[in-house]
């Protein structure tokens, strides 16, 4: 198959292994939705803090929910092959799970374009976990950003994805 | 303890818990390295078409690396309360982990400052992560960025720090 | 009302209170303009300097225009809730009046999408006045950038707006 | 005098009168602080919603600080003349002025560099005004953008200054 | 003639002669490509050095041509007067001339838009360059930069375009 | 010999041949100045329009000066593997050549750094020479640019270099 979307090749390299942004100009302009997801483990105690700051007086989320929101917009200066994409949307939300100790990330995109919007979802996760690493790291040096993974994904020809591990 | 740098508090808000990029003028300038490490989970066949770009003719891990250094000196863009930095010296470095079919990433930075360098690491580590999946993402949805950690740092009045659980 | 646009509710936050780019996807396409205008108020001297230099040698105005129209493009990175958009017209203009020794700035922004150019011609109007700011400080540390209002709007769902106080 | 920080040149323009990033290698490295300040006038109504969604909710501030501290680090990049600096500390804090029905907003920003930090904090007051701006104008078409001045600046050849008129 | 695409006038000029982001708005949207061309003559020691590190470990143009890719996105926030552009597909390649002792860069840009591409493709070269002379740099500080042009244009109302010197 | 700034070593490259930013930390910090030079070819006509902008109404090298001081503090940002560098001070100037039908184009860059500021200086006059060939492009298509390179550098190790050339 040459289909440039095939399940077969590497699009952003040519044939000859060289990189390249791909050409989506015969692609159909569809409205596309992609929603990442990923997570920051880390001690009960900064969890709580987190969450103090989130009740009583402060907001370590809120900054990262705005960091999230701009990274999506940044994606393409940031991974080289990516189309730069008009956002038609962009939310990011947390959900603080005591359990296992950690907070979720959750980053929703919709655009209507040439191609997909899942990098700029999986940014706005990767740059919420970051910022929120930033600011508990004077007092946790132990925590881990995981978990990053595509959970949704619609419009284009490829299709809806869900991802089935969830 | 009103050090603003004690593990009590997060030092990135103020008493009334709002954001602030918090003062580093009192901090004595010294030489810091930070290493941090993640990983990009895979299948095996995707594993493969990467190591065979790599051989051959491909460079999905030379476009990460590109990705991973610029990004680490965008890294005060990204993080909103991270100070600005004059990075000395980035690399970043991938090792195939066949066994576990998962690229490993590596990132380490250098400079002379006030303030720590884990955040530009931890960034790099992440964007390079991100630039492997948008280059592999066409063959492969299931892939999971993770692991993202601060494996060693050095400098500051905080000390050296290694992360036990390598 | 639900409506995102309606009168009543700060659309950029969600029904949580938390921040969010409001999805656009279903408001039309239309041709929009907008205008807006500004000010920085200085002494006499200062405003006889910034005239010397434009008629005989020197471009603080010309600088300060170009500052203002890259800006525009700069306005989604500025302003987080903000949509990234296709500028296809911006431009950038003084006045110098003299009875209240002040620069007047006015900036006009067109496009065609989903949502208002607003933000784009206010943030040309200040970052021209802050250009112009910077340039004479040296001389003049008591200037005042002020009165930066949205002075007419064309196109989108909320019809046109006329700035009635001038 | 042919000093290029005299009272009485724009120095960033040279003899002919071309604009240029003034040499600032003979000046001293001292530490420098400036705050700015300025202001949104709004309807009541406005004002309200702002104040419902802080205490609340919401976090049309929280954006807005984000959006402040981060516009101070581009400052560089917005204004043309100005010179990359290493900011050590930046802090916005906005008061809410009941009486004259307007959100206050201060920028603190702190350096060790040749060259002083006006501008910085300056384009960190008027970034905060704008993302005001941007939250509130689906319910305000009204507002004003205003009074951006520089209050304080200590360090560097010049001296200290207070705005005299507050 | 008063056509803002007319042969006779600057259009990024107003008839005062002050700098304005041309309005596109009442321009055809069609499909545009631009290819542009450029080289970096250097010693042959030095484009062996390149040669050695491309067949066998090193990847001086693999850098290169991440950097000209990732320009062509840039081109707006660099050239002030061009207008922002959905890029839909960025090629760069290089071709080692023994005869001449250089590196030939081309670059390849498409979209679909109003206004053309070969700003992007002329950045993309430009930057390529740039990248290649900054990575040889420390063995050869003689290297040139040059020969820049449009080679080929397709799309928009000014017809094709072919470069009748190669 | 192993010396990163050794004649004989692409630095940019390790021993794999992988890119990373180099190590400057060991290396002094010295006062650095850097001059390169360029130029536009194009057509008389071409010349003569930008003359009668600039003695009259019109400022194309006046954009084009802001568009290269502007570059120049965004070369770490375009060029991958260079260090970020707090420039004291840039100036791009230009000269008119009517015999030869070209605008020459010359930059100098400043600053007291571990790593000299050559890129610096050739990205400020690329980026002149792109803004240039954007604003006339209208009116000439034919404009070559070219020659760019380092003219003079003092300070650092490697001593001070004078371009024999010219």
């Amino acid at each position: 198959m040459t289909d440039t979307t095939s399940q077969n090749t590497l699009t952003h390299l040519d044939e000859q292994g060289r990189a390249r942004m791909v050409d989506v100009s015969k692609k159909a302009v569809s409205n596309r939705i992609a929603i990442a997801k990923g997570q920051v483990l880390m001690t009960p105690e900064t969890l709580q803090k987190i969450a103090d700051g989130d009740h009583a007086k402060g907001d370590v989320l809120a900054v990262a929910r705005v960091a999230g929101i701009m990274a999506a917009k940044k994606c393409p200066e940031l991974i080289p092959m990516c189309h730069p994409l008009l956002l038609n949307h962009v939310e990011v939300n947390f959900v603080m799970d005591w359990d296992r100790s950690r907070v979720l990330i959750e980053a929703s995109c919709g655009l209507e374009a040439r191609t997909g919007v899942e990098m700029e979802a999986l940014t706005a996760v990767s740059v919420a976990g970051l910022t929120i690493y930033d600011m508990c790291k004077a007092v946790d040096k132990h925590m881990v950003i995981g978990e990053i993974h595509l959970s949704y994904k619609e419009g284009g020809k490829s299709g809806d994805f869900h991802w089935d591990k969830e």
